[in-house]
Protein backbone atom coordinates (compact mmCIF):
# COMPACT_ATOMS: atom_id res chain seq x y z
CA UNK A 1 0.00 0.00 0.00
CA UNK A 2 2.70 2.17 1.04
CA UNK A 3 4.52 1.30 -1.89
CA UNK A 4 1.68 1.91 -4.50
CA UNK A 5 1.20 5.49 -2.76
CA UNK A 6 4.74 6.10 -3.68
CA UNK A 7 4.99 5.15 -7.18
CA UNK A 8 1.70 7.78 -7.55
CA UNK A 9 3.64 10.64 -6.66
CA UNK A 10 4.90 12.28 -9.65
CA UNK A 11 8.59 13.40 -9.29
CA UNK A 12 7.81 16.81 -9.04
CA UNK A 13 5.28 15.81 -6.20
CA UNK A 14 7.99 13.45 -4.61
CA UNK A 15 10.90 16.61 -5.31
CA UNK A 16 8.22 19.23 -3.33
CA UNK A 17 7.59 16.89 -0.32
CA UNK A 18 11.88 16.48 0.46
CA UNK A 19 12.10 19.96 0.04
CA UNK A 20 9.09 20.05 2.43
CA UNK A 21 10.65 17.75 4.50
CA UNK A 22 14.35 19.40 4.71
CA UNK A 23 13.10 22.83 4.79
CA UNK A 24 11.54 21.42 8.09
CA UNK A 25 14.70 19.79 9.49
CA UNK A 26 17.40 22.23 8.09
CA UNK A 27 14.79 25.60 9.81
CA UNK A 28 15.02 23.37 13.23
CA UNK A 29 18.61 22.05 13.45
CA UNK A 30 22.50 23.34 11.93
CA UNK A 31 22.28 22.11 8.26
CA UNK A 32 25.46 19.71 9.22
CA UNK A 33 23.14 17.86 11.91
CA UNK A 34 20.76 16.88 9.30
CA UNK A 35 20.88 13.19 7.56
CA UNK A 36 20.20 12.12 4.37
CA UNK A 37 18.74 9.33 6.47
CA UNK A 38 17.09 11.04 8.70
CA UNK A 39 15.22 13.14 5.63
CA UNK A 40 14.63 9.54 3.72
CA UNK A 41 13.01 8.35 6.96
CA UNK A 42 11.00 11.40 6.95
CA UNK A 43 10.04 11.54 3.91
CA UNK A 44 8.89 7.63 4.09
CA UNK A 45 10.85 6.83 1.23
CA UNK A 46 14.61 4.87 0.99
CA UNK A 47 17.64 6.82 1.48
CA UNK A 48 18.49 5.50 -2.80
CA UNK A 49 15.42 7.15 -3.60
CA UNK A 50 16.48 10.39 -2.32
CA UNK A 51 19.53 10.48 -4.26
CA UNK A 52 17.08 9.95 -7.43
CA UNK A 53 15.43 13.37 -6.82
CA UNK A 54 18.42 15.41 -5.16
CA UNK A 55 22.14 14.00 -6.28
CA UNK A 56 23.06 15.00 -2.42
CA UNK A 57 22.66 17.09 0.85
CA UNK A 58 23.74 19.98 -1.15
CA UNK A 59 21.64 19.99 -4.05
CA UNK A 60 18.67 19.55 -1.43
CA UNK A 61 19.40 22.13 0.83
CA UNK A 62 20.13 24.70 -1.60
CA UNK A 63 16.34 23.73 -3.46
CA UNK A 64 14.85 23.93 0.52
CA UNK A 65 17.44 27.16 0.97
CA UNK A 66 15.86 28.51 -2.68
CA UNK A 67 11.86 27.70 -1.25
CA UNK A 68 12.80 30.06 2.21
CA UNK A 69 14.11 33.06 0.25
CA UNK A 70 11.09 33.12 -1.86
CA UNK A 71 8.67 32.61 1.02
CA UNK A 72 10.91 35.21 2.54
CA UNK A 73 10.62 37.48 -0.17
CA UNK A 74 7.25 37.15 -0.42
CA UNK A 75 6.48 38.44 2.89
CA UNK A 76 7.51 41.57 2.12
CA UNK A 77 4.69 42.52 -0.05
CA UNK A 78 2.13 44.24 1.41
CA UNK A 79 -0.75 46.44 -0.04
CA UNK A 80 0.02 50.28 -0.71
CA UNK A 81 -2.59 51.19 1.72
CA UNK A 82 -3.20 52.73 5.01
CA UNK A 83 -0.18 54.59 6.70
CA UNK A 84 3.46 53.75 6.18
CA UNK A 85 4.85 52.68 9.75
CA UNK A 86 1.65 50.40 10.05
CA UNK A 87 2.70 48.58 6.70
CA UNK A 88 6.32 48.20 7.93
CA UNK A 89 4.89 47.00 10.89
CA UNK A 90 2.86 44.16 9.33
CA UNK A 91 5.99 43.34 7.29
CA UNK A 92 8.04 43.08 10.56
CA UNK A 93 5.53 40.87 12.12
CA UNK A 94 5.85 38.40 8.65
CA UNK A 95 9.44 38.61 8.80
CA UNK A 96 9.64 37.74 12.62
CA UNK A 97 7.21 35.10 12.04
CA UNK A 98 9.62 33.84 9.55
CA UNK A 99 12.50 33.98 11.59
CA UNK A 100 10.92 32.14 14.50
CA UNK A 101 9.86 29.56 12.39
CA UNK A 102 13.26 28.89 10.40
CA UNK A 103 15.14 30.14 13.22
CA UNK A 104 18.54 28.05 13.37
CA UNK A 105 18.44 27.48 9.87
CA UNK A 106 18.34 31.08 9.16
CA UNK A 107 20.96 31.55 11.95
CA UNK A 108 23.02 28.85 10.66
CA UNK A 109 22.70 30.59 7.15
CA UNK A 110 23.32 34.11 8.17
CA UNK A 111 25.91 33.39 10.67
CA UNK A 112 28.35 30.77 8.55
CA UNK A 113 30.06 34.14 7.74
CA UNK A 114 31.71 35.17 4.63
CA UNK A 115 33.43 32.92 2.43
CA UNK A 116 37.60 32.87 2.85
CA UNK A 117 38.01 29.72 0.96
CA UNK A 118 40.83 31.02 -1.48
CA UNK A 119 42.41 27.41 -1.43
CA UNK A 120 40.53 26.72 -4.92
CA UNK A 121 41.41 29.77 -6.63
CA UNK A 122 37.24 29.81 -6.23
CA UNK A 123 34.30 29.96 -3.51
CA UNK A 124 32.31 27.07 -3.42
CA UNK A 125 29.12 26.59 -5.76
CA UNK A 126 27.10 26.10 -2.89
CA UNK A 127 28.28 29.02 -0.53
CA UNK A 128 28.41 31.46 -3.49
CA UNK A 129 24.32 30.48 -4.53
CA UNK A 130 23.64 30.74 -1.15
CA UNK A 131 25.22 34.26 -1.01
CA UNK A 132 23.47 35.20 -3.94
CA UNK A 133 19.88 33.79 -2.72
CA UNK A 134 20.29 35.95 0.26
CA UNK A 135 21.20 38.77 -1.72
CA UNK A 136 18.02 38.19 -3.66
CA UNK A 137 15.93 38.49 -0.88
CA UNK A 138 17.76 41.73 0.42
CA UNK A 139 17.45 42.93 -2.91
CA UNK A 140 13.53 42.40 -2.74
CA UNK A 141 13.38 43.92 0.72
CA UNK A 142 14.73 47.17 -0.67
CA UNK A 143 12.50 47.03 -4.01
CA UNK A 144 9.36 46.38 -1.43
CA UNK A 145 10.48 49.65 0.61
CA UNK A 146 11.29 51.69 -2.78
CA UNK A 147 7.51 50.72 -4.08
CA UNK A 148 5.98 51.95 -0.49
CA UNK A 149 7.83 55.53 -0.56
CA UNK A 150 6.71 55.65 -4.34
CA UNK A 151 10.15 56.75 -5.28
CA UNK A 152 11.45 54.81 -8.02
CA UNK A 153 15.05 56.46 -8.68
CA UNK A 154 16.35 56.58 -5.29
CA UNK A 155 19.44 58.77 -4.12
CA UNK A 156 23.00 57.43 -3.23
CA UNK A 157 21.57 58.69 0.13
CA UNK A 158 18.03 56.75 0.35
CA UNK A 159 19.84 53.71 -1.04
CA UNK A 160 21.94 53.85 1.81
CA UNK A 161 19.11 54.14 4.42
CA UNK A 162 16.87 51.58 2.94
CA UNK A 163 19.87 48.71 2.43
CA UNK A 164 21.24 50.07 6.05
CA UNK A 165 17.88 49.68 7.67
CA UNK A 166 17.40 45.76 5.72
CA UNK A 167 21.12 44.77 7.08
CA UNK A 168 19.06 46.50 10.97
CA UNK A 169 16.76 43.94 10.63
CA UNK A 170 19.01 40.93 9.78
CA UNK A 171 21.21 42.21 12.54
CA UNK A 172 18.34 42.81 14.71
CA UNK A 173 16.51 39.18 13.95
CA UNK A 174 20.11 37.20 14.67
CA UNK A 175 20.52 39.25 17.91
CA UNK A 176 17.13 38.85 19.28
CA UNK A 177 17.48 34.64 18.29
CA UNK A 178 20.49 34.31 20.07
CA UNK A 179 18.41 34.38 23.85
CA UNK A 180 15.53 35.78 23.00
CA UNK A 181 16.01 38.89 25.66
CA UNK A 182 13.72 41.18 24.36
CA UNK A 183 10.29 40.17 23.22
CA UNK A 184 9.56 40.04 19.18
CA UNK A 185 7.02 42.56 19.54
CA UNK A 186 9.10 45.33 20.74
CA UNK A 187 11.60 44.72 18.00
CA UNK A 188 9.00 44.85 15.21
CA UNK A 189 7.93 48.70 16.44
CA UNK A 190 11.73 49.30 17.36
CA UNK A 191 12.91 48.23 13.52
CA UNK A 192 9.76 50.67 12.25
CA UNK A 193 11.04 53.36 14.44
CA UNK A 194 14.83 52.91 13.20
CA UNK A 195 13.41 52.97 9.57
CA UNK A 196 12.21 56.79 10.62
CA UNK A 197 15.71 57.72 12.76
CA UNK A 198 17.55 56.87 10.07
CA UNK A 199 15.63 58.85 7.13
CA UNK A 200 15.99 61.82 9.54
CA UNK A 201 19.52 61.73 10.18
CA UNK A 202 20.15 61.62 6.78
CA UNK A 203 17.38 64.15 6.39
CA UNK A 204 18.87 66.46 8.32
CA UNK A 205 21.94 67.03 5.46
CA UNK A 206 20.05 66.29 2.67
CA UNK A 207 16.95 68.36 0.88
CA UNK A 208 15.65 65.84 -0.96
CA UNK A 209 16.03 63.09 2.15
CA UNK A 210 14.16 65.70 4.05
CA UNK A 211 11.43 66.47 1.67
CA UNK A 212 11.08 62.68 1.36
CA UNK A 213 10.85 62.47 5.70
CA UNK A 214 8.71 65.08 5.86
CA UNK A 215 6.02 63.86 3.28
CA UNK A 216 6.59 60.64 5.68
CA UNK A 217 5.60 62.20 8.63
CA UNK A 218 2.95 63.88 6.89
CA UNK A 219 1.01 61.35 5.77
CA UNK A 220 1.29 59.81 9.09
CA UNK A 221 -1.86 59.62 11.57
CA UNK A 222 -1.68 62.00 14.82
CA UNK A 223 -2.00 58.51 17.16
CA UNK A 224 0.68 56.52 14.35
CA UNK A 225 4.08 55.21 14.74
CA UNK A 226 5.86 57.68 14.01
CA UNK A 227 3.90 60.47 15.86
CA UNK A 228 4.60 58.54 19.19
CA UNK A 229 8.32 57.87 18.42
CA UNK A 230 8.97 62.08 17.64
CA UNK A 231 6.44 62.75 20.79
CA UNK A 232 8.86 60.71 23.07
CA UNK A 233 12.23 62.19 21.49
CA UNK A 234 11.16 65.21 22.32
CA UNK A 235 10.22 64.60 25.48
CA UNK A 236 13.98 62.60 26.15
CA UNK A 237 15.59 65.52 24.43
CA UNK A 238 16.58 68.05 27.92
CA UNK A 239 16.06 71.32 26.24
CA UNK A 240 15.76 72.56 22.35
CA UNK B 1 74.11 39.42 -2.04
CA UNK B 2 70.75 39.21 -2.18
CA UNK B 3 71.20 35.63 -1.46
CA UNK B 4 72.98 36.95 1.57
CA UNK B 5 70.46 39.20 2.53
CA UNK B 6 68.07 36.54 2.17
CA UNK B 7 69.66 34.09 4.48
CA UNK B 8 69.84 36.71 7.05
CA UNK B 9 66.38 36.91 7.42
CA UNK B 10 65.02 35.04 9.99
CA UNK B 11 61.78 33.19 9.74
CA UNK B 12 60.17 35.61 11.71
CA UNK B 13 61.18 38.48 9.92
CA UNK B 14 60.56 36.47 6.62
CA UNK B 15 57.04 35.58 7.54
CA UNK B 16 56.43 39.01 8.66
CA UNK B 17 57.36 40.09 5.32
CA UNK B 18 55.07 37.31 3.47
CA UNK B 19 52.31 38.49 5.58
CA UNK B 20 53.06 42.28 4.63
CA UNK B 21 53.25 41.52 0.70
CA UNK B 22 49.91 39.61 0.94
CA UNK B 23 47.89 41.93 2.49
CA UNK B 24 48.93 44.43 0.20
CA UNK B 25 47.75 41.87 -2.58
CA UNK B 26 44.97 41.08 -0.67
CA UNK B 27 43.66 44.18 -0.06
CA UNK B 28 43.68 45.76 -3.71
CA UNK B 29 42.87 42.90 -5.71
CA UNK B 30 40.16 39.95 -4.76
CA UNK B 31 42.18 37.14 -2.69
CA UNK B 32 41.53 34.43 -5.96
CA UNK B 33 42.98 36.89 -8.14
CA UNK B 34 46.45 36.30 -6.25
CA UNK B 35 49.06 34.29 -7.07
CA UNK B 36 51.33 32.72 -4.66
CA UNK B 37 54.21 33.25 -7.80
CA UNK B 38 53.16 36.72 -7.54
CA UNK B 39 53.52 36.87 -3.80
CA UNK B 40 56.89 35.58 -4.32
CA UNK B 41 58.19 37.35 -7.04
CA UNK B 42 57.31 40.88 -4.92
CA UNK B 43 58.69 39.41 -1.81
CA UNK B 44 61.73 38.61 -3.81
CA UNK B 45 62.27 35.01 -3.18
CA UNK B 46 61.14 31.76 -4.97
CA UNK B 47 58.26 30.00 -4.83
CA UNK B 48 59.08 27.03 -3.11
CA UNK B 49 60.83 29.30 -0.31
CA UNK B 50 56.76 31.05 0.21
CA UNK B 51 55.98 27.73 0.92
CA UNK B 52 58.61 26.81 2.87
CA UNK B 53 57.34 29.53 5.21
CA UNK B 54 53.34 29.12 4.75
CA UNK B 55 52.27 25.22 3.41
CA UNK B 56 49.75 27.18 1.34
CA UNK B 57 47.89 30.21 -0.10
CA UNK B 58 45.59 29.52 2.09
CA UNK B 59 47.35 29.56 5.30
CA UNK B 60 49.39 32.75 4.28
CA UNK B 61 45.33 34.27 3.38
CA UNK B 62 44.33 33.41 6.73
CA UNK B 63 47.70 35.31 8.64
CA UNK B 64 47.41 38.43 6.51
CA UNK B 65 43.40 38.39 7.52
CA UNK B 66 45.05 37.77 11.17
CA UNK B 67 47.18 40.96 10.86
CA UNK B 68 43.98 42.91 9.39
CA UNK B 69 41.69 42.12 11.83
CA UNK B 70 44.09 43.33 14.68
CA UNK B 71 44.97 46.17 12.91
CA UNK B 72 41.51 47.18 12.74
CA UNK B 73 40.71 45.88 16.28
CA UNK B 74 43.79 48.36 17.25
CA UNK B 75 41.83 51.04 15.55
CA UNK B 76 38.97 51.23 17.87
CA UNK B 77 41.03 52.03 20.62
CA UNK B 78 40.50 56.13 21.36
CA UNK B 79 41.29 57.68 24.78
CA UNK B 80 38.72 57.99 26.65
CA UNK B 81 38.70 62.00 26.76
CA UNK B 82 36.57 64.71 25.56
CA UNK B 83 33.26 64.80 23.69
CA UNK B 84 31.70 61.48 22.68
CA UNK B 85 30.61 62.15 19.48
CA UNK B 86 34.02 63.38 18.50
CA UNK B 87 35.57 60.28 19.87
CA UNK B 88 33.35 58.00 17.84
CA UNK B 89 33.77 60.38 14.97
CA UNK B 90 37.73 59.94 15.13
CA UNK B 91 37.12 55.92 15.46
CA UNK B 92 35.19 56.18 11.95
CA UNK B 93 37.78 58.49 10.27
CA UNK B 94 40.14 55.08 11.28
CA UNK B 95 37.28 52.62 10.47
CA UNK B 96 37.42 54.73 7.19
CA UNK B 97 41.24 54.74 6.74
CA UNK B 98 40.82 50.93 6.84
CA UNK B 99 38.64 50.61 4.62
CA UNK B 100 40.06 52.59 1.81
CA UNK B 101 43.34 50.75 2.42
CA UNK B 102 41.79 47.51 2.44
CA UNK B 103 39.30 47.96 -0.20
CA UNK B 104 38.33 45.66 -2.62
CA UNK B 105 39.95 42.28 0.04
CA UNK B 106 37.38 44.08 2.62
CA UNK B 107 34.45 44.19 0.30
CA UNK B 108 35.83 40.34 -0.79
CA UNK B 109 35.92 39.04 2.58
CA UNK B 110 32.56 40.85 3.75
CA UNK B 111 30.54 40.16 0.91
CA UNK B 112 31.73 36.45 0.04
CA UNK B 113 28.28 35.77 1.72
CA UNK B 114 27.79 32.75 4.62
CA UNK B 115 28.83 29.74 4.47
CA UNK B 116 26.23 27.34 3.15
CA UNK B 117 28.32 24.34 2.10
CA UNK B 118 27.06 21.58 3.74
CA UNK B 119 28.70 18.76 1.41
CA UNK B 120 30.88 17.18 3.59
CA UNK B 121 28.77 18.06 6.72
CA UNK B 122 31.14 20.85 7.88
CA UNK B 123 32.14 24.23 6.98
CA UNK B 124 35.71 24.32 5.71
CA UNK B 125 37.85 25.40 7.99
CA UNK B 126 38.91 28.50 6.41
CA UNK B 127 35.89 29.88 6.18
CA UNK B 128 35.25 29.17 9.72
CA UNK B 129 38.75 30.58 10.86
CA UNK B 130 37.88 33.88 8.49
CA UNK B 131 34.27 34.04 10.56
CA UNK B 132 35.83 33.51 13.58
CA UNK B 133 38.15 37.01 13.01
CA UNK B 134 35.58 39.02 12.06
CA UNK B 135 33.56 37.92 14.89
CA UNK B 136 36.46 39.18 16.75
CA UNK B 137 37.06 42.31 15.27
CA UNK B 138 32.80 43.34 15.92
CA UNK B 139 33.40 41.88 19.44
CA UNK B 140 36.27 44.13 20.09
CA UNK B 141 34.42 47.16 18.81
CA UNK B 142 31.17 46.13 20.69
CA UNK B 143 33.78 46.44 23.79
CA UNK B 144 35.57 49.47 23.18
CA UNK B 145 32.29 51.45 22.75
CA UNK B 146 30.82 50.22 25.69
CA UNK B 147 34.12 51.20 27.47
CA UNK B 148 33.30 54.75 26.19
CA UNK B 149 29.34 54.23 27.36
CA UNK B 150 31.36 53.43 30.64
CA UNK B 151 28.51 50.62 31.12
CA UNK B 152 30.16 47.32 32.13
CA UNK B 153 26.96 44.95 32.42
CA UNK B 154 24.79 46.29 29.16
CA UNK B 155 21.63 45.55 29.27
CA UNK B 156 19.99 43.29 26.18
CA UNK B 157 18.70 46.21 24.90
CA UNK B 158 22.00 48.31 24.84
CA UNK B 159 23.57 45.26 23.22
CA UNK B 160 21.25 45.18 20.87
CA UNK B 161 21.55 48.84 19.90
CA UNK B 162 25.53 48.72 19.99
CA UNK B 163 25.52 45.50 18.24
CA UNK B 164 23.31 47.12 15.74
CA UNK B 165 25.63 50.03 14.90
CA UNK B 166 28.79 47.82 14.40
CA UNK B 167 27.01 46.30 11.63
CA UNK B 168 25.47 49.33 10.61
CA UNK B 169 29.45 50.40 10.01
CA UNK B 170 30.29 47.49 8.05
CA UNK B 171 27.30 47.76 5.68
CA UNK B 172 27.59 51.41 5.22
CA UNK B 173 31.16 50.99 4.41
CA UNK B 174 30.46 48.21 2.23
CA UNK B 175 27.68 50.29 0.60
CA UNK B 176 30.58 53.28 0.23
CA UNK B 177 32.83 51.00 -1.55
CA UNK B 178 30.33 50.01 -4.32
CA UNK B 179 30.48 53.42 -6.43
CA UNK B 180 31.35 55.79 -3.37
CA UNK B 181 28.75 57.79 -4.64
CA UNK B 182 28.34 59.63 -1.04
CA UNK B 183 31.44 61.09 0.34
CA UNK B 184 33.36 58.92 2.74
CA UNK B 185 33.57 62.17 5.58
CA UNK B 186 29.83 62.48 5.77
CA UNK B 187 29.29 59.10 5.76
CA UNK B 188 31.29 59.28 8.95
CA UNK B 189 29.60 62.08 10.74
CA UNK B 190 26.46 60.15 9.77
CA UNK B 191 27.45 57.09 11.48
CA UNK B 192 28.01 59.18 14.64
CA UNK B 193 24.36 60.33 14.10
CA UNK B 194 23.16 57.21 13.65
CA UNK B 195 24.56 56.06 16.84
CA UNK B 196 22.58 58.61 18.75
CA UNK B 197 19.77 57.79 17.18
CA UNK B 198 19.68 54.20 17.29
CA UNK B 199 20.46 54.52 20.90
CA UNK B 200 17.40 57.16 21.31
CA UNK B 201 14.86 55.24 19.53
CA UNK B 202 15.53 52.32 22.15
CA UNK B 203 15.52 55.21 25.38
CA UNK B 204 12.07 56.07 23.94
CA UNK B 205 10.57 52.93 25.32
CA UNK B 206 12.91 51.93 28.08
CA UNK B 207 13.70 54.07 30.80
CA UNK B 208 17.46 53.01 31.51
CA UNK B 209 18.57 53.66 27.69
CA UNK B 210 16.43 56.90 28.29
CA UNK B 211 19.13 57.54 31.59
CA UNK B 212 21.95 56.38 29.37
CA UNK B 213 21.11 58.87 26.43
CA UNK B 214 20.24 61.71 28.61
CA UNK B 215 23.39 61.41 30.41
CA UNK B 216 25.28 61.11 26.90
CA UNK B 217 23.49 64.12 25.72
CA UNK B 218 24.48 66.36 28.68
CA UNK B 219 28.02 65.50 28.62
CA UNK B 220 28.27 66.84 24.71
CA UNK B 221 29.27 70.78 24.42
CA UNK B 222 26.32 72.70 23.44
CA UNK B 223 28.23 73.49 19.77
CA UNK B 224 28.31 69.60 19.33
CA UNK B 225 27.89 66.90 16.94
CA UNK B 226 24.87 65.61 18.73
CA UNK B 227 23.67 68.85 19.58
CA UNK B 228 23.79 69.84 15.92
CA UNK B 229 21.95 66.94 14.87
CA UNK B 230 19.30 67.59 17.43
CA UNK B 231 18.75 70.95 16.49
CA UNK B 232 18.43 70.04 12.87
CA UNK B 233 15.79 66.84 13.52
CA UNK B 234 13.65 69.52 15.22
CA UNK B 235 13.47 71.51 12.33
CA UNK B 236 12.85 68.65 10.35
CA UNK B 237 9.64 67.75 12.42
CA UNK B 238 6.47 69.87 11.12
CA UNK B 239 4.97 69.80 14.43
CA UNK B 240 5.22 69.23 17.78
Amino acid sequence: MANSVRRRMGVEQRREQLITVALDLFGHRSPEDVSIDEIAERAGISRPLVYHYFPGKQSLYEAALRRAADELSARFVEPREGPLGERLLRVMGRFFDFVEDHGPGFSALMRGGPAASVGGGEQSPATSNASAMIDDVRQAAYEQILTHLEIERPSARLELVVRSWVSLAETTALLWLDGRRVPRVELEVQLVHEFVALAAVSAAYDAEMAALVRRMLEREPPDGLFADLVTRLFALVPQV
